[in-house]
């Protein structure tokens, strides 16, 4: 079946050894127990293996565990082998999670996939999308802004991800409203754009929510999995049938110079290997304090090979707005979403202001109908 | 309905007012946009409230923020209004959320408490507890540790948290036999003891574990938030009728100095409104590296008065030993329970161990069986 191999950066204290560590670290993730403390037939069937430590500068260093694939029977006990208690040992950090192709019923990566994704809308080039908002807005409203967007020639129209079932534009009103303005503004058009439902949810209705979103039609959905839980990715994936797209609302914090997830995995490879078609990643210059380089690991973590996983599309958003958009189209092109919100709405006239962006981001870097 | 009531440490930059970043996190985790960018209305009926701004010391400061009852309906956007974009901004630090009594529904508190794990269990002082490991046995073996646990006197015996539905020890065959070993252990020795299966699972599969658990007598489980979802906490406590224990996998590297959650509500006061009966806790001087301020903190947080939400049970594991636990029993109790797992194991003869522990606890603190 092979084996997941997990890399880590860890920072051994004072007298103690790197290799030590990494052999430590190995049983903490299995069988946490000290040696000696569980049969020794278990160290080959159970214990992680180190397969290597490198110094990777300063007092830091790069250790490569791998384990046995029947240890992880899905994406809730993956991470907790990879990094459940190592989470709170302090001094280690998570790098990268390597499966195995046995595992890709557990990892299953993007359905769809950037191809997939151009296939539906029709559209090559940088791909804009918007956000249906503020929460507080009725269904109609919403769905008046919808229209606005899609006239204006934004492929895809999400939800604001505040936007759940509250009473003032519950779920299955605002989705019905918000699907078919945004196929009325197609027939006019001629193009293909898509209205995207936030299915974050309570675990009890997270499936209904689905459900519902696949009989009104829609095709792609947008979810929060920091917030409903990294394993509704993978399900999404697995069993719908519709574009899967992530934000990363209470996904920060977790990455420090010492511990943590590194961006690059969290906010990219991870999300890409659980299913994730399009992911919003946090752009630099905006209302968030992430640095050019970090937004381009992340990039890289949703776009580099990978054992034949599709890449996903990274979507920048975050304080996009009409000044950067055509310039991060044409640095981080063409297979890349840009998520423009506020700078929209400050104009005044949505349809405008949208049709505004689209020109700039095509005059940029073109991107016609196909 | 009341208003969600949200405490945050805030760090605004040179030349920017705390007064001026408050509000504008306050419209960050409602409208998300800025000013004049949304109907005006919307400021009293969505936008936060900013109650408090206060100076903490340095240059930090507290900010206290309400929201709208309305504007949650679950537990995801209830952790999206308070710290869903926030989490992304650093230089903001989540403390508090309080709720209205009207979103009891959506955070429920602990079902059983103290109390109720106290008359399930029929023990008085504090409660012990260890873990049927490792990883890698099989089902027979690890329902003779089971039975050795229990026969030496621990109240609650769990699953290790990484035992899921392996092929080594798959969860049907695993719970009828650790539940079936630890009830001929409680006929020997009359006392009442239980065994909690670890129910953290792919979400789709959740449901059938939480079943299966309760159809085999179990009447108390295991699950980790941090890797199943949070909001699976709140489903367990509302729609099952057992005991939920929280483990901390994956939770850590979430609160630094300037930015991410307050340990002493990630893993104290959140876990408890979501509906923990019971939460281990990271202790001082083991393996991890939580200070004893720490602790005392997360363990407040777990037990103060809090609008009649019930005491969820403070757990103290990672690197509990037979030589701490009586002291710490003394400390932290009598309302505490003591995670003892490696020390056990390494003595060889795990009843013997198991009876010594109890035999040293139960003389610094009593704890007779009511």
């Amino acid at each position: 079946m092979g084996r997941i191999e997990v890399t880590y950066w860890i920072r051994p204290e004072p007298g103690d050894t790197p290799d030590a560590f990494a052999r430590r670290l190995a049983r903490e993730q299995t069988v946490e127990l000290p040696e000696g403390g569980y049969p020794v037939r278990l160290d080959a069937a159970s214990v992680g293996v180190v397969e290597s430590v490198t110094k990777a500068g300063g007092s830091e260093w790069q250790a490569v565990i791998s384990y046995a694939a029947a240890l992880a029977d899905g994406v809730p006990q993956l991470l907790n082998l990879a990094f459940g208690n190592a989470s709170l040992l302090g001094a280690v950090r998570l790098r990268d999670i390597r499966v195995p192709a046995g595992l890709r019923t557990i990892v299953p990566g993007p359905r769809f996939g950037v191809g997939g994704l151009r296939r539906l809308i029709g559209r090559d080039g940088p791909i804009l999308l918007s956000a249906a908002k503020p929460i507080g807005l009725d269904a109609q409203e919403l769905a008046a802004r919808c229209a606005a967007l899609a006239r204006g020639g934004i492929d895809l129209i999400k939800d604001d991800h505040g936007l759940s079932d509250q009473r003032s534009a519950p779920f299955d009103e605002r989705v019905a409203r918000c699907v078919d303005a945004v196929e009325r503004a197609n027939r006019e058009t001629g193009a293909r754009s898509l209205f995207l439902p936030n299915v974050t949810a309570p675990i009890d209705v997270l499936g209904a929510r689905v459900e519902r979103a696949r009989e009104l039609g829609c095709r792609a959905i947008v979810v929060s999995p920091f917030l409903a839980g990294l394993d509704t990715v993978r399900w999404l994936a697995q069993t719908g049938d519709m574009v899967v797209v992530t934000h990363p609302a209470f996904g920060g914090a977790t990455s420090t110079t010492d511990q943590g997830v590194e961006p690059r995995f969290r906010f990219g490879a991870l999300l890409r290997l659980l299913g994730a078609d399009g992911v919003i990643v946090i752009g630099a210059e905006g209302r968030f304090p992430v640095t050019q380089l970090e937004v381009r690991t992340v990039i890289e973590g949703l776009r580099e090979p990978r054992d034949g996983t599709p890449a996903s599309l990274p979507i920048l958003g975050g304080g996009v707005d009409v000044v950067r958009a055509p310039r991060w189209a044409a640095d981080y092109g063409p297979d890349v979403g840009l998520l423009v919100g506020g700078s929209l709405y400050a104009q005044g006239d949505l349809e405008a202001a949208a049709r505004r962006l689209v020109s700039a981001v095509r005059a940029e870097t073109g991107g016609e109908r196909v």
